[in-house]
């Protein structure tokens, strides 16, 4: 059996797998990353006790834990180098703490990552060679299969960042620092960002999303039922996901000379709500491809493929150091 | 001997080449694809058919012609798909009337992808692993060399298309049919265009840009010389061009993972106008990687590498079918 592990902006969850891509047990618990990282890394090593006890319940027991966490990473040193959702992180030698407090192999992965390493176990040997994967939570994440195989570029600890491709110089600001990327517009802080920048134009001053607001409750979830009831503001904030979407992932097919895509991660649960504006905003944004060839698919499971493939590269390393 | 060929949007030029990369003769004349394609191709092969005398006076004789064609093509079946710069060339079998006239086994590409041919052959093994290929010319071309390979995606006709990725959605018009690509900033066509827009808005009524562009033989070259005169439009056209070329390849880098660029074609002849604008660009658009991680390149030989490659076409190409 194994860990899986996904670490994001808002939340941490582990998963307990075993080699038949059954989730056996898994648990769930905010980040809170601004604790710092010795909280972060304690209570995530109670986690994953938590689940070695489970495995040993069911008379299995945990081979490796693997971890995806958001952002530039180090995988061969198990260290984060620089994330704009988890800044408290960078620097953490995360990998290494969980080995020391577990007794147990933990290799780390990017994010996005791993739910590429998770989306192609789930597909087999069914899905495509090559295919952009878009992973949509606190942050924008990306992966690259490029030949059936993760594509890690030159191996500095980063690859298919999308969220950070810049859709619209004159956009809003993101988290890392520069203006206009598609996290900036496409992610869960995006929606929440967006409520926030009307209210401080003086355009919002009243209404259920006001009020979340104003009692800092607001969450993408809140945006997407606002959007449901017909608020004009969050089906426009939708509706600029799928633009920002569209246009990026329009960029990166005509880069690429691929044209598929798979989105996945907790936000694309406002999937009926962007993949119109994303399909009109492919088609508006990429000329080298028709629309008929252009395809945008939904994860096979998009909540769990992170975690499964977290697990998945448990499983891989393992089996390479063996 | 091979001969190479580049069928650029303003011109066409063929040479001959032996496989230890001298350029043992070269031609140069007018695309003028507005004659439409049958002019274009009968011209072609009169060109080669002129190369083909020239080997057999050198005592060798031509095995194959490699060709590189600007857009989207088919290389299997030797015919432009789509091409923005040679729109009078789309459908046509261009590959097969050249063979059909000259005799000789003909290999297409587009010659962005030739241009990066022709990089790896002049780089011989000293090269990056992973690189972007720019190629600036009449359009804006582009090559991804990953692995040491030519990178095809889905081979779908094209790869590599950094020209028609959108660098700023509110930008000017470009040929393809969208607004805001790269190429709509950083071609040769672009300087023009920058011209010709300040003049219609009123902005530009004297002058030698002015001139030029009312007799209709402005050109970028003419552009460059007068920013090399201090002209101000000039220059902030060719700052323009930076500034897109350093979003665009900021958004690459950040998509792939790597950190290397190489600059070609005809109007890199401006890299010391645009090259400050686009590190700086470089550095303000893509988070993932410090200043010192990104490395943009000129080509070996800029003029000369297309053709060179278009050659290599040709010599592997034969190679694999013999």
């Amino acid at each position: 059996m194994f860990i899986g592990v996904d670490v994001g902006g808002t939340h941490m969850r582990a998963a307990l797998v075993d080699a038949r891509q059954t989730v056996l047990a898994s648990r769930k618990v905010a980040t809170q990353a601004e604790l710092g990282p010795e909280q972060v890394s304690r209570r995530l090593a109670e986690l994953c006790r938590e689940l070695m006890r489970t495995a040993g319940d069911k008379g299995g027991h945990v081979s490796a834990i693997g971890l995806g966490v958001a952002g530039r990473i180090d995988p061969a040193q198990g260290r984060v180098l620089f994330s704009p959702n988890l800044s408290t992180m960078n620097g953490c030698p995360f990998a290494f703490e969980l080995r020391e407090q577990t007794r147990v192999p933990v290799y780390m992965e990017n994010d996005a990552n791993v739910f590429g390493l998770g989306e192609q176990w789930l597909r087999s040997e069914r899905g495509p060679d090559n295919w952009l994967g878009v992973t949509l939570g606190t942050g924008v994440g990306g992966c690259l299969i490029l030949g059936g195989r993760l594509w890690s570029g030159d191996h500095l600890g980063f690859s298919a960042e999308i969220g950070h491709t810049i859709v619209d110089p004159a956009g809003p600001e993101c988290l890392c620092g520069l203006r206009g990327c598609l996290e900036a517009h496409s992610s869960a802080r995006a929606l929440v960002q967006g409520v926030a920048a009307h209210i401080a134009r003086g355009d919002l001053t009243d209404g259920p999303l006001f009020e979340l607001f104003s009692a800092g409750m607001l969450t993408a979830e809140a945006v997407y039922q606002s959007a449901k009831q017909g608020n004009a503001l969050a089906l426009k904030l939708f509706e600029r996901m799928g633009w920002a979407l569209g246009l990026a992932i329009g960029n990166a097919f005509s880069l690429l000379g691929i044209g598929r895509a798979i989105i996945g991660g907790g936000v694309s649960a406002g999937w009926d709500l962007f993949i119109d504006p994303l399909h009109k905003s492919l088609r508006e944004h990429c000329s080298m491809l028709g629309p008929e060839e252009m395809i945008v698919m939904l994860s096979e499971r998009p909540n769990e493929a992170a975690l499964l493939g977290a697990a998945r590269l448990a499983q891989l390393m393992a089996g390479v150091e063996e």
